[in-house]
């Protein structure tokens, strides 16, 4: 059985207003509740429209408040940006109020501009994300903590309240490169895969992850990870022309937000697996947003349920799949949203196996 | 007409367990909106069973989705502890998901291990309110901020989204030295008014707060504090030993976690008006945690409705209070706690009027 559930950006384009982006969050977040959707999938941006929301932690707290049932995930919650025990207290108390409904997602972060106003080493953000993660466990986990490094001191607490999942809510680590897929496997971490590396790619990716999770003693054929798609379900001579325009105007924005392409990020090792990968899309001639929006379009769920179901099929085959979380506000159109959350959930989905191992 | 409030402590004395004390958070917050409570308030606390609740911006986002027409404000949030672009945001999207109920009461913090953990200069916590305050405020009002200090440094950014109340969310001030008064007042804040203070204290911080607002061009008439208190409604000889009790063991707690008058406050200037308390209090053979129990009992409305009535009246006499925020949690029982909102909210708060001029 295959979970399904929903990516809410919070993305404003041109031409849409911040109020309205918001409202649309609580009423999606509800229909998803209704249509069995088995959870809602916050980001976090700061400083631009490419999405509103800065802090996944308090609009989830919202969301869980107003449902019973759905969970709430964070994909990703960008964890060096913020103090490890600060994120400790408050994921735990999101796991107690809404009853262990909380599922936390990490990643390092990619917008050079975070790591400028909130002071963090962006250079180092692969080692705060390993420290950190350290972190919460032992927060969440032991008595006390203390801690003592080149990136993180602070002296013996006891972090309160403990969760009430035990031994801690579920950690999702956002993966796309071979470094941090080898850290998530070392850990047993379930992966968050990208939308954008091809079905090859992400079958080598989770080949890679079941060796090291393997020597690290975790059963691969037990830890299912999570893929994140955009699309939409209905025809696509009528749908498939705004969606692609979004996904250009969401490339272009986090081009000139992020800066990841540009020179100040040049020095940074860590991005290293985003350049190469850029050198080979110009190879091809394919690194433009334009030709990205085309190849989200081919490697994504989108068309008739049929042809829904067959990406699925393909996107997951071999990558230990149980739970997708499907992005529909490339349609805008909050009534188009609304019927393609609804398809996707009584025409797609539950004709979708996992593909975890039987 | 007087509003009333609920304050809700999230502290756990020795026999509670988390678990317990967080779900009565939910239960007592949709009571308290039954009841017709204009607003719950939520403390900020760390490593300390003082109070469980690390983060009240998120705690507060999910007592706002799970209710309609209640507000939730801080009492405090720790501002100089924390990033004023991420608050800035945060406060924002809760102001947009509840439609405008939030309201974002700031405090400098006491507890010594905050400032340590987090990595923040206690001595300079005065400093660091007053510039993170201004800088929400543009955050909030103007299209960019950036900023350059000796205490803190950023970019030139657009902070998003703005908020949905204009030309911002309420902010209140807590006040308890005539220092923060005066800044209150000089920006036209509404105070937090301290529950330990006797009822002449608080009048004469009142005409400080008026006079200084009047010269800064702020009309004190118009501007409505807020009270808050500790008590409960119901037979005295019942109940004045478990509140006593449960209050005494409150003080404890917060001289043990706070630090505030060990060795390390001694040269933290900014604490120097809480250190000439004590001393007064040392001469008059009244410091200890069980005379600030009894003080307490004595300043706070508790026992009959006639008897909480002539009390509260007392206490917001001449101090321009628009709302008052009682806090019941020392009755421990959670029976007990719900009987005193009711009786609170039926009983007593309806028979008080504001003590704003006419």
């Amino acid at each position: 059985m295959l979970d399904w559930g929903l990516y809410l950006t919070t993305a404003q384009p041109d031409g849409e207003n911040e109020r309205d982006i918001l409202q649309h969050v609580l009423e999606f977040s509800e229909l998803a509740e209704q249509l069995d959707y088995h959870s809602v999938w916050l980001l976090e941006h700061h400083f631009t429209r490419y999405g509103l929301c800065g802090s996944p932690l308090v609009m989830g707290s919202h969301l869980l408040g107003r449902t019973s049932r759905i969970k709430l995930g964070t994909a990703v919650s960008v964890l060096p940006l913020e103090h490890p025990l600060r994120v400790a207290e408050s994921v735990a108390l999101l796991d107690h109020l809404s009853s262990g409904r909380f599922i936390y997602g990490v990643g390092r972060g990619f917008f050079l501009k975070d790591f400028e106003v909130f002071g963090v080493d962006v250079k180092r953000n692969h080692e705060l994300l390993e420290q950190f993660t350290e972190i919460l466990i032992k927060a969440w986990t032991e008595t006390t903590v203390s801690w003592d490094s080149e990136l993180i001191s602070f002296p013996e607490v006891e972090v309160l309240p403990k969760p009430y999942t035990l031994p801690h809510p579920p950690l999702y680590v956002a993966c796309s490169s071979p470094t941090r897929t080898e850290w998530a496997a070392r850990h047993g971490f379930p992966m968050m895969m990208d939308y954008l590396n091809s079905h090859a790619e992400k079958r080598a990716q989770t080949e890679l992850y079941n060796e090291v999770a393997a020597e690290h003693g975790h059963d691969p054929s037990e830890i299912s990870h999570m893929l994140s798609c955009v699309g939409f379900v209905g025809d696509r001579s009528a749908l498939e022309g705004v969606v692609k325009d979004t996904m250009i105007w969401w490339e272009y924005e986090f081009l000139r937000a992020s800066k990841l392409f540009e020179p100040e990020f040049r020095d940074v090792r860590s991005y290293e697996f985003y350049f190469r990968q850029r050198e080979t899309a110009k190879l091809a001639g394919r690194w433009l947003p334009e030709h990205r929006a085309e190849e989200l379009l081919n490697l994504n769920p989108n068309g008739s349920p049929a042809e829904c179901i067959e990406r699925l099929n393909e996107a997951i085959e071999g990558c230990n799949i149980g739970l997708v979380v499907m992005g529909f506000e490339a349609l805008r159109d909050p009534g188009l949203i609304r019927e393609s959350m609804t398809r996707f959930a009584e025409e797609v989905a539950p004709h979708v196996a996992s593909s975890m191992p039987v």
